[in-house]
């Protein structure tokens, strides 16, 4: 059976999954979206997705049109539908249909859409080997806690990462601080310090994944200080590395073609990625 | 007949026109776009609006699937299926149907779609009476001289402008001076000097109507000074208006309540509208 989406309550082949030109998306970006993780063909760390996703409608002044309830049902029927052991699933609910401006009006009926995609070859071996960052200035607009398609700047930090040779971008703040990678949180760790920059005045992403590590390294002991640290000390680190959805827990090891300490995973990271994937594992439904 | 709406070559009715939940338009906003204004039924400046879609698809590294000739001809029909004597024409290209991930494909085949509306009654009265703004900070990112869909800071300042009671935003920057407004160009007149931002920084979008009017103030003898203002000076200045495709030359007669000189659309201003409008009707194809 071939690959099966989600469309407004349908479950369809990709090929019949279209939506209106007049779809605020199409017009204005103005979408929200959430990406899960899926492990041995349940959902990872489903609960903090949904309270990321209210909050993002709610800042757009959207209301869901389903509940997490039918949610994780839809996700569940297209896990089951594609076959999928390990991967993500990706659900993005739009504003709706109205004639085009750019104020929306008050009866406006969502649009949602939901597909799943395996795990890549190349993220499991990232997960190995680490991956590489280009830096590329922060070029985002200020509202970065919310996680809405209008993506042009990732999409050009990516782009120009891999223009560069690297597998993901650094994204530097005017002020020289790094915010995150292209769309996924960034960590160092200095000596036994795992650090992070703070949620603080909008200028990350709420990671989920990060919100995970921080809690696991909080419980477990480890010094976790979110604090703002600069491209050069990001360099003089003695391990990095990204969470995401998508990536779970995966070693940085160099930036600009300069490796971070000998360019090879570190052992906290390393203990990181165990501890993340137990926390993954137990919290699948 | 009913409205008729252009996508990828064909001349369809609204509810059939209908892009994929995977074109890149709804998932990252990568996507640019264009409004021309149609006046008796022809094209306003058409050859501008042709140089700015250029430079904004060759900043994304875009390829226009359609050249000038070919898009005149698709807005002309449009126009004539549309029985529009004056509105506007809408023209968007996205980067195209990809599976999903922030880095572009090379191969890819972009789609177009073109639209038409008609001028609203709201827009002549506004263009007699003058519009109210209202300020707010400006949220967008640092590529404003791209003119994409990703346009939700642009949504949201439309949308608390109309809240608080006004027309259209008024964005400032971080450093307290005017931007321009959520989708038009902002001048103020202060005694014989016409002023706006200029597009250094990319801090504004390159507006062809605020290019005309450039131009015209120049060939007609008018000071005209490209410079940063700050909300305070536009709140003291003798005269102020707008300027979009949509719009022409607006008056722009309040901001925060507060009028502008007397709250009336003032004499320059006028002298502004008329010269403007002789200019676009010479221009029209």
């Amino acid at each position: 059976m071939g690959r099966v989406v989600f469309l407004n309550g349908e479950f369809l082949p990709p090929e019949e999954a279209k939506i209106s030109i007049f779809d605020r998306a199409v017009n204005f970006g103005d979408a929200v979206y959430e990406v899960a993780g899926v492990l041995d063909g349940k959902l990872v760390d489903f609960e903090h997705h949904m309270q990321r996703y209210r909050g993002s409608l709610e800042k757009l002044e959207m209301e869901s049109p389903l509940d997490a309830a039918q949610i994780l049902q839809a996700f569940r029927r297209l896990v089951e539908l594609n076959d999928l052991d390990e991967g993500l699933v990706y659900m993005q609910v739009t504003r709706g249909v109205a004639e085009r401006d750019f104020d929306w009006p008050a009866d406006i009926e969502p649009t949602v859409l939901m597909f799943t995609q395996p795990k890549s070859a190349g993220e499991s071996t990232a997960s190995e080997a680490g991956i590489r960052l280009a830096s590329t200035p922060d070029i985002r607009w200020a509202r970065r806690d919310i996680k809405t398609v209008n993506l042009l700047g990732q999409v050009l930090a990516k782009h120009a990462a891999h223009e560069a040779g690297a597998d993901e971008a650094l994204m530097i703040d005017a002020d020289g601080y790094v915010t995150e990678c292209g769309s996924m949180s960034f960590f160092i760790i200095d000596g036994d310090s795992v650090r992070t920059r703070p949620l603080e005045g909008n200028h990350i992403l709420p990671g989920i994944t990060r919100r995970a590590v921080i809690a696991l390294c909080e419980s477990k002991g480890l010094e976790l200080v979110e604090t703002r640290f600069t491209l050069e000390q990001a360099l003089a680190a003695d391990e990095a590395f990204v969470t995401a959805a998508s990536a779970y827990v995966m070693p940085a090891v160099n930036i600009d073609g300069q490796t971070i300490a000998d360019g090879k995973p570190g052992p906290l990271t390393r203990r990181l990625q165990e501890i993340y994937l137990d926390y993954a594992r137990q919290s699948l439904i």
